[in-house]
């Protein structure tokens, strides 16, 4: 038996997010289907993140199980041939036996996108929330550092939610101009925000509903102060909105050396 | 009579280009058509650059006359209720009478986006050329250099084109690494390529021509100096491949001030 990693790129667009459920399509059906396909009997797929609909990946991990003789490179390149072209498989790697790619991850890296202009974007529909109001970077970011940190999030995990605990940390959250789509020696184009947030582990969602309270702020609907109270009184209900699932993009999923590719 | 300069953003993926033709739907009609419902009365719209079937637009210029009283804000928040989610306007403005978004244009920048790693890209498989094999970026480089400057750039159009003159400036040429999905603080990710070419004004095909023949040269196939004797040559049969157009996008179009928001 071999355990293999896949490092997942994916367009949430059209699917129900990663978790397989009745009657929307999921990227983990979708996998393992074309891993029972490549591999000719039937995989379970195990993934380190359970985006939601309409979420993003550029860097989701996923694991399976397998007696298949098959080279990193024929299953990597059999996926990509089989898988539609909004799933794209970027690395398979071994590793170790009992491998788990959500208990052994040691952080993780999303990246939320917002176009600040007052016309909707057309490039980036799928990827960028628009808010048409301008926003106060220099408040948003004064409000990062107060959520930064080890702290109880409990406030902004999705209502109903029961996680054990609640206590998270945030390693870096990041607000600043998105710069892909700037001209290079010009001035980085401001209507592009990115919000990069690194941490630990992540309610569910957690980073939408960060995201949603730092635009309260960045529109004045919310102080800095008014985000240590909400984070203070741990209640879903004072935190802001949750903001849309195209946006959120999973970049990056990161494991100490023995979760890496040598097992 | 006023004359008002739109600017564009296109994801030129479902269209047949800019220009209207027979079988296909282009951007141009879809803007003539919603156009004619706002202002009710038929309007005829001119763009800067006649962008191809799939290539995109952060910045394309059009421009169309009417004697409608709509304020430019009721212009630009009317179309783009109007307009299907792939096409925006960023911007309206006025213009002075006979303003020609295309021969009054002053200059130019087009961006293409490269994929460069064994993999296809998922996320921006509408936006990006997968090339599978690796890339000698400094061979490209210096291949750019030669090529920056006015020359006749005659071996770069499209076949079968008759430009009056093949005579054209490239103002600069730049290829790197293309940084919106890599981490900050984390190094630029070597597997998507930016070309940005700014010029006065270009050939059918002749940025899609220099890139495919700049690839060529990243692979080896080319050298610097047969970049130049093609340069010389003329002759589009020793150039490279036509790159793809959905790498393609126009990103902005620049005016002296008499073409700029105040008449």
């Amino acid at each position: 038996m071999r355990d293999v990693k896949l490092i997942l790129e994916y367009d949430g667009t059209a699917y129900g997010g990663w978790q397989r459920q009745k009657g929307v399509l999921s990227i983990q059906q979708v996998l393992e289907e074309k891993l029972e396909v490549l591999l000719r009997h039937p995989a379970k797929a195990a993934a380190a993140g359970r985006t939601d609909a309409g979420v993003h990946a550029l860097g989701q991990v996923a694991c399976f199980r397998t007696d298949a003789s098959l080279s990193l490179d024929r299953i990597r390149k059999g996926l990509n041939a089989l898988l539609p072209d909004d799933i794209a498989v970027v690395e398979a790697a071994e590793v170790p036996e009992r491998f788990d790619p959500r208990r052994h991850a040691r952080g993780k890296l999303y990246r939320y996108l917002l176009w600040n202009r007052p016309s909707r974007p057309a490039l980036l529909r799928h990827r960028a929330w628009h808010v048409r109001e301008p926003l106060d970077l220099a408040a948003m970011r004064a409000a990062a550092k107060v959520l930064t940190g080890e702290h109880d999030f409990a406030a902004f995990q999705a209502s109903g939610c029961s996680a054990k605990t609640t206590v998270r940390t945030i390693r870096r959250l990041r607000v600043g101009p998105w710069e892909p789509e700037k001209e290079k020696k010009g001035k980085p184009d401001p209507s592009c925000l990115a919000f990069e947030v690194e941490g630990t582990a992540f309610l569910r969602f957690m980073v939408r509903n960060l995201v949603g309270t730092l635009v309260e702020v960045g529109l004045g609907r919310l102080s800095v102060a008014d985000v240590g109270r909400i984070l203070a009184g741990r209640n879903r209900r004072a935190a802001g909105q949750t903001a849309p699932a195209s946006g959120l993009t999973l970049v990056r999923v990161e494991y100490d050396r023995a979760g890496q590719n040598e097992p």
